[in-house]
């Protein structure tokens, strides 16, 4: 047995198109969906993220804000900031990027989001409203990879799914989401005893630990869907002096010869979480303006 | 092997008695703490939990508040005595009976209340906050099954539990409990595949279903701690007619032969689930003074 590798760059491209198609559609209304960043300091790795966040959001045909605050920028600063964003009707989704510097309290920022725009949803009336299977902006990582199960596997009523990991951004928000689905869902993490059996249940399996290799291949029951939501960046001398690349939280080359699907890294849910912060953005453009979530794009 | 019977009457007359304690060293800063409680229409069911509400938190030596409102009350009434309760600085908890008459949106009413006074926990900000491991106000059932599990159990981490239900009052919040407490976390539901395979993982199992001796014995396995959260009411000719008497979800004289420890229904999980309102309500008061939350009353 060889594993279905799950395209995650390709079906991100298509995420994109459906985006695209829903901003031309809300173009003829005069409507154009936007999206406000906000980047506080000069982290590298943000950097590339928001760089990338904002090309991806213009190529899909929409408005692109970015707001760039010195890394000494007061937290009341930064939530005036939000609040001005908040009242500004061309903005339909505001995206602070994590982490911020240690003097401002990430929750307090986060919190002052209008949970309408909020497009990452990680405001806590976004946890609530995911938590208590009401309506809600999902966070951009775990939505992606509910969309790649279902375009896999169709309905997933009834089947065993086990999350590794139990973050706010990923673990937590994706074992909702799979309960909403109608899974069986078990959450296990470091203190999970005999963790080897306990994801040997799992027909879908979500590995969000921030690990390399953590998942080797005798954890996976044959046949089963593996989500790799992990990005750990690992030296590659054999890259050449000082060169870097990235790898999963799963064994790749090993699992896939035990499960039926699985996403590569770099390739798989990476490209997928930007392609739904870009569909968070136009859902909440629709609903901002009485419009109805477009199907295709959210859960 | 016969299991332990898991006394909740007593164990929920230990909470009062450290509710009362509270309450009384917070009378010596003048402080009494206030739970208003909200009854709209006349279900009889209702009227009953009221009462018992108000006559227990009377008995804690607290202040209790009895809001009685007509069927045909108007959705907008009953949210300005909501806010009123809200500005009110001798309540501290607020306490709307469920089920609400049909015209009124309950989500909106409950959203209304001061997540701070929220008391029974179903506020969206409370649900979220619980969500993601934050300090909240947590759901009265859910908070009394850990009390008795921690009681009974001491450390939980590493366990597996299995959550029979997945209700925004009972087992969603129940399963984001057991998982701060690092248990391994499985929730299982109407859909679940399998189920007395899922269910005889658990060294923990939680159910909470609503449906009469829905857990036979050969679902649990050997030496595990059954919380019997179903109140179901039966007809009791045997004692004498038009009889009722109430029963669980877990059929408790078979599960008794096989589980470590067992509640009883009545007398299990019932009697804490008020004594809990009156522990999340001196709770309340406590934080509205910028006085800790008393460690052995919350979670």
């Amino acid at each position: 047995m060889t594993a279905a590798i799950i395209d995650g760059k390709a079906f991100a491209g298509e995420i994109r198109e459906r985006v695209a198609n829903q901003v031309a559609r809300l173009k003829e209304m005069d409507i154009v969906p936007g999206l406000a960043v906000v980047l506080v300091g000069d982290d590298p790795a943000s950097e590339i993220y928001v760089r990338n966040k904002n090309r991806q959001t213009e190529e899909a045909g929409m408005a692109s804000f970015e707001h760039r605050l010195g890394e000494d920028t007061e937290e009341q600063e930064l939530v005036e900031l939000v609040r001005r964003l908040n009242a500004d009707p061309q903005v339909h989704g505001i995206l602070v990027q994590l982490p911020l510097p240690d003097h401002i309290d990430e929750n307090l920022v986060i919190n002052a989001i209008d949970p309408a725009k909020d497009v990452d949803g990680f405001h806590v009336i976004n946890a609530g409203r995911l938590a208590t299977g009401q309506s809600a902006m999902v966070p951009c990582t775990p939505l992606g990879c509910l969309l790649m199960l279902r375009d896999r596997l169709g309905d997933l009523s009834g089947r065993e799914a086990v999350v590794i990991g139990r973050s706010n951004i990923v673990g937590k928000p994706m074992a909702q989401l799979l309960l909403r689905e109608n899974c069986t869902v078990t959450v296990c993490h470091s203190r999970t005893r005999d963790i080897a059996d306990v994801v040997r249940r799992g027909e879908i399996v979500v590995a969000a630990v921030g690990r390399r290799d953590f998942v080797p291949a005798d954890w996976i029951r044959r046949g089963a869907t593996v989500i790799d939501v992990g990005i750990n960046r690992i030296d590659a001398p054999e890259k050449g002096e000082g060169k870097t690349r990235l790898v999963g939280d799963v064994q790749f080359d090993a699992v896939k010869d035990v499960a039926d699907a699985i996403t590569p890294v770099p390739g798989g849910v990476g490209p997928m979480t930007i392609a739904c912060l870009l569909a968070n953005t136009v859902t909440a453009c629709c609903l901002s303006h009485g419009l109805p979530a477009p199907q295709d794009l959210t859960v």
